[in-house]
This record gives structure tokens, C-alpha cells and sequence, in this order.
């Protein structure tokens, strides 16, 4: 075992054995960095950096470049069990063996790296736990929109606010593909396609797309914002899948722009937590987020709004989250603001969805008939929702039906949806009537 | 004189004696803000504030709520000599007796924390050196951006990150000015009237719109990022006085707009440090910065560009960022990131503006006759200045002259300078010609 009081002595100077499991992309550019700036951080942060051990399942295959008294292996037992290492970074992703390698790392006096927002959101707070009982930390600022520090600023930057909202857009892949649906006003799977074709989606998007992977992220600040971990399938998700040009086209006439957005707030005594696309005015800074980039908008108390943004994604973006923690870590070892609240603030109630209130965009094809408007409007109205605004659009001399838009008052999720399943009844409906929702930001 | 290792010991706790000096706007959002958060303060970062003392010229007059046991003063020596006091905060802004507070407090063992751009941007390397050699800080998230962290995140954030470039749009009254030039077609002294009228500026605007307050607050940026900290009167400045909304109304046509952007970046070896009206691209995310807002735009290798942008003014705004810092104090005793690196980096040689290459809008108002544009070209030509598009606007009838807008390519300010004389003295020319530089971020 090792000895905690020597470990302590060390990082006092600010030297650091490192342990890197996972030599993947991320890992490589951790390396690239370390490699050419040994002297730059060594005089400006007084940190000194050794790469001890790599651990990569095919370590045989791969070339370490200018390293040559590292140690290699397939085993993360060789990290996490080496009294040398003082800190384990963990690239590898996923749920297991993630958790196991951060848990005995910690569990063995060592700090740990991690960039696997999976394991931050579903295991966090065991995990910071685990570190607070064994006087380490668990850093993890590539978890959320890779090198922009979020997870330092929302945790630690702006120090002594209380957050009244924050406003994210941390999945590059869907802002990708809305923004490319509205320069061009293309169809997602055009744009998808484009994304693909350009290193920005995997071969099999689902996770971007369907919204989970905000939803992940969303968890992890939230908890750093509301010092509450939200249960990852607790949080409402909706994905950009069923969002149309059609739908991108009208919002442009209206003075708007959908995004993916990762929502959350304090709402009349509870917590809302939500992603899904929603429509926000063209002014807004957040619309001016475009391509791959990554933004968080904070509506703090007492400094009002703050918005970050930068390129989410990609190996140096990523690997330079990392070195930051890895610069953290050595220059403040006793600095407890990343993991010093691991309980939960209970008083603090998530809502469900059902419940929450926002404006909507709806946009319903029925047949350009004479009444047909106010048999829409009319089940609207018995549902108690407030019109705020209706277009019919023009007619299409091929088409019977035509588009209808309408944007609604504040109402819940719970009476749209009921209504809009009334209205789809109708004999002069043509379509599922499409509702996205509204933030006035 | 005070015990260090007792200071020491209770800040271990995250327990602050804290010495006020300075009760104006600023200084009663932070005792404001103290109260109201006690708990969560110490729930949360586990660090308990006490203000011991406040001291102010007019503390007679003013009243102090919720702080029955508080001293006062109008002594700042009382404060700066208390052995009770741990950290002293500076709020009384210019450079004496702003100077031997700080100056004092730290030779006392006292950290500091001060919202002095003045301050740091003269006296800053000296501060550092003291604070540095008794072992203690000085903090100053608020001197730049308010409560915006900037100062944190150009120097601790994105920690391992090598400057490429920083642009900032640093002076809230600029921004709100030429934004509302911009939206209004308006001139500049109608912009500067509704500033004024919205609290937006002084009554005397001198060093807000001359660029002085953006040159100070840029030469402590460039010092964090590149470890050199200019002399203020190095640093090329240019107001926006001489910005008419003629320009304003081109620029739009162009797809371009106008912002007070503060830049330094390495180029050729050197460092560049300047402020001066810039031409950018309408897309980029500094343009969409508007009203009082404030902006950072960090090109950083690997990370690649990060923006963080927010309200950069207003009491609430900067007692945020005077928090933060409190927090920071309490919590990273030992974090040596902010004043660790009071050495210049003597190797980085400032370049002079006369040398510096940029792209020029030009604007002349010249006769419309045949052959005025060939001698104004032929004048460009002969210097050496490259010519991307030249547009002759139409002529007013009522007007002999009509204006002759050209974007040059690359070009030094002094060609240019020299070559604009040469114009300005031809008998078709009206006016003195207008030359804005262009910036591509």
C-alpha cells in the first residue's frame, strides 16, 4: 500500500507519476501535450509530469512516441495497484471497468482523471464519496464539452452564485445538424449525412441524436449547479430526429432558431431538468452557437448572465481538459470545491415533465375548409390553452392540406399532448401535429 | 504584527476576518451579499466570512445593515495593521492610496483582494513580487469584466493552454455605444446621450470612450496570458469617438460590424497589444455581443477557441466577482496559479503598432469626377497597398462629393498613415479619410 503522508510530500512540489488507461485518441493527445510542454509547465505552474505506466487493451499495436522509460500493459490492475502512481487517468469510457478502475484507484490514495461522463452521471456521487473518504479527488473536466471548462466554471469560477438556470447546448453532433438544416434548409437525414461525411457523428448516431447524450452531461451539471444528482432516466429527453426543415423554415419567419437545448432550473420550489429541441429567439447568444460548438448559458445570482462557448469535441479540445485537470490537480491538491458536496440537497424536488410549463410552436396540415380553424382552435381552447399567435400558410396548389402554426401561452406537456391527440383525430388533419416547445431566455 | 502560522491555521478552517476599504456601490453588494449567503457559504465551500472592519472617507454617513459588531474607520490603517484581519478588500479604485493599502496588507501577511485595474495594470509586477515574497495573494477577478470570470479564466482554467490570441470587448459603454449607432443609425454623440441617460456611462466618458479603460484591463489580460505585462502607455489605443454611423451602415452592408475590440496575440515573434474600433465579420460570435455585455475570445493551442461573454458591469456584477475571489482565498489558500509567474517573459518583445499588419476599411469622400478614383488608387498603388474591392456610392444630388469605400489587403499603419496624407491633399478629396482596421478571428 502506499504510503499517503509520501504522496502528499510529493504533490507539495507539484510532481505527478501518472497512470493513463485508455491510449485511444484522447489519450494520445494527452501524451502529445504532455511531451512538448514538460518545460512550459514546469516554469509556469511548477508541475512536473511523468507518464508512468500506459494501460490500453491493444498496447501491443501501439506506439508510444518519446516515452521511453514508460511502462506498458493490458492490465489496469498494474496502474491502480502501483504505490508510484500518484494519479490514474481513465480514457477508456463506458460504465465497466471504468468504475471499478476510479473506485480502487481512489480507494488507493490516488487522484483520478476521468473524461467518461456516463460513469460521472450514473456513479458520481458514489465516487465522490469514495474520494472525500479517502482525502482524494476526482476530477473530470472533459465530461462535459470536452476542453471548454464547464465543469470549472459552473462548479468553481464564479464561486458564491446561486444558480437561478442553466442553458446548454453540449452535443455538438445535433447542433451540427440543426444549424446545417437552416443555412440550407436541407432534411436531418441530409444533414446527418453531411455530419458524418465530416468526422462530426458516428457511424451510428443514436446516442447524439436521440438526445441521451446531453442528458448525461445535463445530469453532471445540474448536480454542480444544484448540488443534485438527478437519476439519468429521470431526466425528460427528446431528440432532434422528428425536427423538420419544414419546422426550421418557420421559426427562421418568426424570428427563431431551434436548438438542442439541456435545461435546468429552479421552477416554483422544484428542479427542472430537461433536453429537448427548443425554439429561442435569433438574438439570443445561444443562437449565434453554430457547427460543432459548444455553449453553456448561466443565469446566476448575483452575476447575472454568462454564457461560455467553444469547440466541444475533437482530440486536443478533449486531451486539453484533461492537462488542466492534470495542472489542477497538482497545484491545488487541497482545493475541495470538485468534490466536497457529494450529498444531495433533498429539499430541492425534481418536476416532472408533466407539469412543467413552457410556451409551444405547434404546426397541424388540415384541409384549407372553411371551419376548420376554429374546430383547432376550439379544442385548444376547451384544453385551456392560450393562442398567443395563428398563421395558416399559404395554399399549395397540389396540396389539400395546408399548414396551420400557431404559438401557444404558457401551458404544461401533459394538456398539449392531450389536445394535439384530440386534433389528430380530426377528419380534416392530415399528419401528427408536430409541437416543439418555446424558452424565453 | 500578526502570528502567520495562526493566520494560517484558521484559513485551513475556510474561516476569514475579512478588512473593507471602500463602502461605495461595490462595497455594499459584497456586505449584501455576505450576509445573505452565510449559510450556504459555509454549507457549501465549508468557509465562514467575518467583516471585522469597514473603512471609508464618509463612513459617518452611511449607514452598514445587518452588521451590528462591525468596526468603523477612515483609516485604512486600521484595517491594514489589524492582526485580526486575515484578507483585506480594496474597493476605493485609482492608484493612491489604493497602492500602500495594497502594498501594506500584504507586507502585514494580509491576502488581497482589490478591483483596481488601475492599480494592477501599473503596479501590478511589483504587487505580485510582494505578495509573492510574504507569501500571500492578491486576487482581482472584478478589475477586468466584473464579475465575468475572466482573470480566472485566462489564468487558471484552461490551465496548460498556450495564447495564440485574446480579443476582448472589454468596455461595456463602447459596446452599448457602437451597438446602438448600429441599430439606430444614429450618431455618436445621440448613443452617448442614451448611455448616459441608462447609467451606461459617466458623466465625463473620457476614459471609457478614449479606450484608456480597455488599454488598462487589456494589459492585465495580456500579462496572464503571454507573462507580459506591457507599460500602459505601450499599448496603442484608439476610442471611438472618430466612429460615425455612416461607416456603422456600410460595415452592415458588407456583412461586417464594428466593435472596440482589445487584442494581443503573438505575430512574428513579437506580441501585439492594441485597442482601437475593429471591423469583424457580422457571424462571429464576438459580433453578436451586444448592449453592455462584455467578451473574452480566447484562440488557445490545443483547446482551440473558447468565447465567454456575459454583463461585465454593475454593482451586483462586481461584488460577484470580488466573492468569487473571497471564496477562491478561503478555499485554495495555497493555490499559487494567480501570482505565481510575477517574472516577465522577457523573450516576448512587444511589436510597435507602426510595424503591425492588418486589413483597412477606407472611406473617402471624394468630387465625382472622372479620374478621382484613379488618383486615389494610384496613390494606394504607389505605396504599396493592395487594394480587395473598392465601391463608389451613389451620388447624392445635393452633394458634390460621394464617398469611395476600399478594403486593402494587408497592410502596416504606417503605409497606410502616410499614404491617407498624401489623399487627404488632393483638391477632389472632402474630409479627412476615415481608415478602420479589419480583424479575421
Amino acid at each position: 500500500m502506499i504510503n499517503p503522508l509520501d504522496a502528499i510530500e510529493d504533490k507539495a512540489f507539484g510532481k505527478l507519476q501518472i497512470g493513463l488507461i485508455g491510449y485511444g485518441t484522447v489519450g494520445q493527445g494527452v501524451v502529445k501535450i504532455l511531451r512538448s510542454n514538460r518545460t512550459a509547465f514546469q516554469k509556469r505552474y511548477n508541475a512536473e509530469f511523468n507518464i508512468r505506466t500506459i494501460c490500453d487493451r491493444s498496447i501491443d499495436k501501439k506506439r508510444i512516441h518519446g516515452l521511453r522509460s514508460v511502462k506498458r500493459t493490458k492490465k489496469y490492475q498494474d496502474v491502480v495497484n502501483d504505490p508510484a502512481i500518484d494519479i490514474v487517468v481513465e480514457l477508456i469510457g463506458g460504465k465497466h471497468p471504468a468504475k471499478e478502475i476510479v473506485e480502487q484507484a481512489l480507494r488507493n490514495g490516488k487522484d483520478v482523471i476521468t473524461a467518461n461522463k456516463d460513469l460521472i452521471a450514473n456513479h458520481g456521487l458514489e465516487l465522490f464519496k469514495i474520494a472525500q473518504q479517502h482525502g482524494r479527488h476526482l476530477y473530470y473536466e472533459s465530461a462535459v464539452g470536452a476542453g471548454i471548462p464547464m465543469i470549472k466554471t459552473v462548479s468553481e469560477t464564479i464561486a458564491g452564485n446561486a444558480y437561478r438556470g442553466i442553458y446548454g447546448i453540449i452535443n455538438g453532433t445535433c447542433n451540427f445538424i440543426l444549424d446545417e438544416m437552416s443555412k440550407k434548409l436541407c432534411s436531418f437525414d441530409d444533414a446527418l449525412a453531411e455530419a458524418q461525411k465530416r468526422g462530426y457523428a458516428e457511424a451510428d448516431p443514436t446516442l447524439d441524436v436521440n438526445g441521451m447524450d446531453s442528458t448525461h452531461k445535463l445530469a453532471i451539471l445540474t448536480f454542480l449547479a444544484f448540488q443534485r444528482m438527478l437519476p439519468v432516466k429521470s431526466i425528460y429527453t427528446e431528440g432532434i430526429t422528428d425536427i423538420s426543415h419544414i419546422d426550421i423554415a418557420y421559426a427562421e419567419s418568426l424570428d427563431l432558431c431551434i436548438k438542442l437545448l439541456a435545461i435546468a432550473k429552479e421552477s416554483k420550489g422544484g428542479l427542472e431538468a430537461r433536453v429537448h429541441p427548443t425554439l429561442i429567439s435569433k438574438d439570443h447568444p445561444l443562437a449565434a452557437v453554430h457547427g460543432v460548438y459548444n455553449a453553456i448559458y448561466l443565469d446566476a445570482d448575483p452575476l447575472g448572465k454568462v454564457m461560455l462557448t467553444g469547440e466541444g469535441a475533437g482530440q486536443m479540445a478533449a486531451a486539453s481538459g484533461v492537462i488542466a485537470d492534470l495542472i489542477n490537480a497538482a497545484n491545488a491538491p487541497n482545493n475541495p470545491m470538485y468534490c466536497n458536496h457529494f450529498t444531495q440537497n433533498q429539499a430541492l424536488r425534481p418536476r416532472r415533465i408533466d407539469h412543467i410549463e413552457t410556451k409551444f410552436y405547434i404546426r397541424i396540415h388540415a384541409v384549407d375548409e372553411p371551419g376548420v380553424l376554429s374546430q383547432v382552435t376550439g379544442i385548444l381552447g376547451r384544453a385551456g390553452i392560450g393562442i398567443n399567435s395563428v398563421s395558416q400558410q399559404q395554399h399549395d396548389g397540389a396540396l389539400k392540406a395546408v399548414p396551420v402554426i400557431m404559438l401557444t401561452d404558457y401551458t404544461t406537456e401533459k394538456v398539449v399532448r392531450t389536445a394535439l391527440k384530440k386534433i389528430q383525430k380530426l377528419d380534416t388533419v392530415r399528419h401528427k401535429p408536430v409541437a416543439i416547445r418555446m424558452e424565453k431566455l
